[in-house]
């Protein structure tokens, strides 16, 4: 009896052993997950690592308020202000820093004083309607600034604003029914919002500042050029047969595909963007909200370019023999575009006003005309309309390619006008200046044109 | 020379006059631009007006907390945190509130623990090396904490959280270093917290509550009824001679367009909805996650459609005599299509297990095989391949709508499987049992099956 309890106790313990190892290691794998993937962040943008010491760095610098009488003194609880300030604007970049900094500061000195004013009417009226009128007000006001947050314009630029005017607005005036000293408390709540935002603000810009305008500028540049590697390889991808070993070619065409899903990251670094004072090689005011514009012809081509993809991978193929037929005029627009994007991207990261994709674009125009006459039915005698589809659409996607890249010239150009790039060949420029305008307006008209098959 | 003098003071006193009143003119152009602006935003969408009135009335309730003196006893100044989270924490649908709220009170919770242990651990070390520990642990757990920021997963879901666990771990931990109450004072910041927060919840949810599962639900079957607007007036539009007394009806097919920037708004809803409990149809745990992948394929489909709409508006047309060859299948699909994409949505409306689309579904494929006969090359003895290629490739955009109509049903399909619909012909389907069960499966493997011209 004591042998078989005794084994029951072992088994007892075993189980609870294996089932405390199995839980330990569970633990393990999770911590073991959970710093892989902390690994693989910091190592993506070692900027995250750098944020997040910045951030600790400034909450520690402003909560010095509590630790030395002598600044204590000066604000006493409202010190708490200044921390709640550093954590709650210190954003990524600094263009969203500023942006939040002065809508903080403006709302707060706003929402202050009309908050002041509301607690001084109130006085007025007597004490038996002072509660009504604090109340009624806080009401309106809330409500109004509420349905402001609405308006598109206000919400993208406003929003945090609008939110601290009813915060501020609701403390004063209401607190300021239990403290007398209603302007003493909106100074004080101004002034160490202030010293919390200057903080944050100084600290963002001056130690490794990261600015939303140049990501913009890069990320614009880097999604050209995963266009243009994309166009690059596919001649060679849909026009020669393929065997296994391609197969990891073709994965290093999907680098487009990030491009189709970037509009919201775009749309916040201009808004960011726009906030940002000079820096590197940006002026105050640079024409950020064309980098919208940009994005949205990239995507336009990219969309063309997932189409095309699909073609590549889809299992119903036009016959080798009639493949070859487009195929000249084919690779070479693909390519002639692959070089023009290259190009432009150059151009936009060396900041230069490059009309060397100019010549590229050409080249893909004639051979756009050439794919026309190689598209005569005359041509094509025995072959059955179903095969020659797939093929001819391929066509037809690249030719809109053509003119999607022309688009991105163009915005790009436009870009480069507006921001004032400068000029790398003007000597050559002046050389041949006749040449050169004729180039410009051609592709500026080049919207209009109608292309091949299109 | 007084004459002069006057003449020269009417002068300009009329332009004063004519100054003022131009400004004057311009303020109340501003003014009325607003009211119409507001007007329309609140005609767009009633709940905004509703909404910013909740949240008035919260703050103005929660400021109650001020005007009466045995509420006021309690927590003094803390009584602000409670008016700061309903301004914070009230947002536009139940799902986010609630999210933001849970957020906050745990967060707090927890930062206001951890902070309580810091401050015992700073003293437990003596008065001289109090600061240094307190100021260490704030360094170092803040910047941990808003490292953790950037996991996308806590991101998604707990940023407003990870925020405010920095903002009470920093506020708790730095004020006990002036008032050694921090107990207290952690314990009113948390109930305060609380008490704001379930005002601002139970106002949310008994008010007029905004489910944004609700909107999610309602929105996908809009955008299906938008595709299916498009398909259905697409085969006159595109195969009929065109005159001006169209141009309408072209802008009524527009309608589409939207869809195609609904994703981001698509996320923020899922993200909001998963946070809401049982409402009206829905369950706790309703699979909103699967409204992202129909999403994801009515997207799809709206971008052929909007490949479609190119080849409506552009100039170049293949001549009519050509179209017409391809006009009986290509009609009856986009017509089959937009039947399904109807009952598709209706069944969603309803929230029935539908399987009406199915017939039509069947329908538009026998359609794209029949364009396989018509597309032989001898019907097309006398024509250009040129002439032919956009009609080709408007056939072939169709084939692919029918695809990804497919593409949809099956989501619908699966979406109404996983939040278990009722099936409101179950009789019916007992005795067709098999046929139906068919059909389904038809569906399912519809994927894979490769169709015509693809």
């Amino acid at each position: 009896m004591a042998s078989s309890e005794n084994r029951e106790n072992v088994k007892g313990w075993k189980s609870a052993w294996s089932w405390g190892k199995g839980y330990f290691k569970k633990i393990v794998n999770v911590v073991i997950c959970v710093a892989k993937d902390a690994k693989k962040l910091g190592e993506e943008d070692p900027r995250r690592i750098v944020h997040s010491f910045k951030v600790g760095l400034a909450i520690s610098l402003v909560s010095l308020f509590y630790y030395f009488d002598f600044l204590y003194e000066g604000f006493g609880v409202a010190a708490m202000w200044a921390v709640m300030t550093v954590v709650v604007v210190f954003e990524f970049s600094v263009g969203a820093t500023l942006g939040k900094g002065v809508n903080r500061g403006i709302a707060t000195l706003l929402g202050g004083a009309l908050g002041v004013a509301a607690h001084r009417l109130a006085i007025l009226t007597g004490e038996n309607a002072e509660s009504i009128i604090l109340g009624l007000s806080v009401f309106w006001i809330s409500a109004l600034a509420t349905f402001l947050r609405f308006f598109p314009k206000l919400k993208a630029r406003y929003d945090y604003g609008l939110l601290i005017f009813i915060l501020t607005f609701s403390l004063i005036s209401v607190s300021g029914y239990r403290d007398d000293e209603v302007i003493e408390m909106a100074h004080k709540r101004l002034s160490t919002v202030m010293i919390g935002g200057s903080a944050t603000v100084l600290i963002c810009i001056f130690i490794r500042p990261i600015w939303a305008g140049e990501d913009l500028h890069n990320l614009t540049a880097t999604n050209i050029e995963k266009l243009a590697i994309f166009l690059e390889g596919f001649g060679q991808e849909y026009f020669e047969t393929r065997d296994d070993k391609n197969k990891e070619n073709k994965a290093s065409l999907d680098g487009y595909i990030s491009v189709l899903n970037v509009k919201g990251t775009e749309e916040v670094l201009v808004n960011s963007a726009k906030w940002e004072p000079r820096h590197g090689r940006f002026r105050y005011r640079h024409p950020w909200g064309q980098y919208l514009k940009v994005g949205r012809s990239i995507r336009e081509c990219a969309y063309r370019i997932d189409a095309l993809n699909g073609y590549l991978n889809s299992e119903m193929q036009t016959p080798m023999e009639i493949r070859t037929k487009v195929q000249e005029p084919c690779t070479k627009m693909s390519s002639e575009c692959s070089c023009a994007l290259r190009e432009l991207a150059k151009g936009l990261k060396t900041m230069t006003r490059s009309m060397s994709a100019d010549p590229h674009i050409r080249n893909a125009k004639t051979a756009a005309k050439s794919l026309k006459s190689s598209l005569q039915t005359s041509l094509w005698p025995n072959a059955d309309l179903l095969d020659i589809i797939p093929a001819a659409t391929v066509a037809s996607l690249i030719v809109e390619i053509v003119s999607c890249t022309i688009k991105i010239a163009d915005s790009v150009h436009e870009l480069a006008c507006l921001s004032k790039f400068k000029n790398p060949d003007a000597v050559i420029a002046n050389e041949t200046g006749q040449g050169r305008v004729a180039v410009a307006s051609d592709i500026h008209e080049s919207h209009s044109v109608n292309l091949v098959v299109e």
